[in-house]
């Protein structure tokens, strides 16, 4: 099993995530993460899905999707070959070590978005892997509460998934 | 109708997306983004959903959601009141102008991911309105394909949605 990065184009018609989650279920395979957001067509979304599947299940996941309605432009995304981002707005504890946290902050290039009495509210972005990195160099200090956006993906160089021929 | 954040924990189960994901078709709603990310807690995601909603109709997702197995904690972030972030890709014609659009790309805090020979890749962080007009400065350059995650929220100061207790 690996990580697989699968990334396509809906219509934005209700039912269709529905009809997506529920392949999905359907096989028992748990994800680790799914966004949907809009492209440049507003008619249109881009939904990533970051799940742990052998190549054969992966094939099979990308066969089935590529047959449900409103949905396009299947791919899995290689890894290696793609830009990864994802962004965390984490809430830590800040009563005590105010002037060291900061400065873990600034080291991760953390932006502090929010300060409470008790708490401050960091945003990170970049690849999982630094993000969960980040996070347990925080956890020291106390986390309060996590949001994470989960990944995006982008193939490297200039290759372009049509989002336009739905 | 306004736009609404809802946030809630779910339990890492196959079924759990799909089920919150019929929920919303069946009462034929469209979302404009909903991202699924882990928590601390490993066995916990949080999903966020962005919808446009009346007050009635929002208070009736949130009944119907609690509902659910496996959902927990389903609490609307009140506008003006949230610390929201999302992160897009945007792959950029670059063939042209590029000067200038490098210009362009630090003028808005953007980072360059990737380079190809006809294309540039950033990633740009921020609120939702925030990368929206991004999007909109650089659609002069050409924009050849664009991931966006959606929006995470959590509640400003030191308020904590307790994520372990499901």
């Amino acid at each position: 099993m690996k990580q697989r990065i699968i990334s396509f184009i809906v219509s934005n018609q209700p039912g269709v995530l529905s009809r997506v989650a529920g392949l999905i279920s359907r096989r028992g395979f748990n994800i680790d993460s799914l966004t949907v957001g809009v492209t440049q067509d507003t008619s249109l979304s881009r939904i990533t899905i970051v799940m742990n599947a052998d190549d054969q299940i992966a094939q099979q996941v990308i066969k089935q999707l590529e047959k449900l309605i409103d949905v396009k432009h299947v791919k899995e995304i290689e890894s290696g070959m793609q830009t990864l981002s994802e962004v965390a707005l984490i809430k830590l504890n800040s009563e005590k070590n105010k002037v060291e946290l900061m400065e873990k902050i600034g080291q991760l290039w953390g932006r502090v978005v929010d300060m409470g009495e008790k708490t401050t509210t960091i945003e990170i972005t970049g690849r999982t892997e630094y993000i969960n990195e980040s996070i347990k160099e925080l956890e020291h200090y106390g986390i309060e509460e996590i949001a994470r956006t989960g990944m995006v993906a982008l193939e490297r160089g200039d290759i372009v998934l049509n989002n336009f021929e739905l």
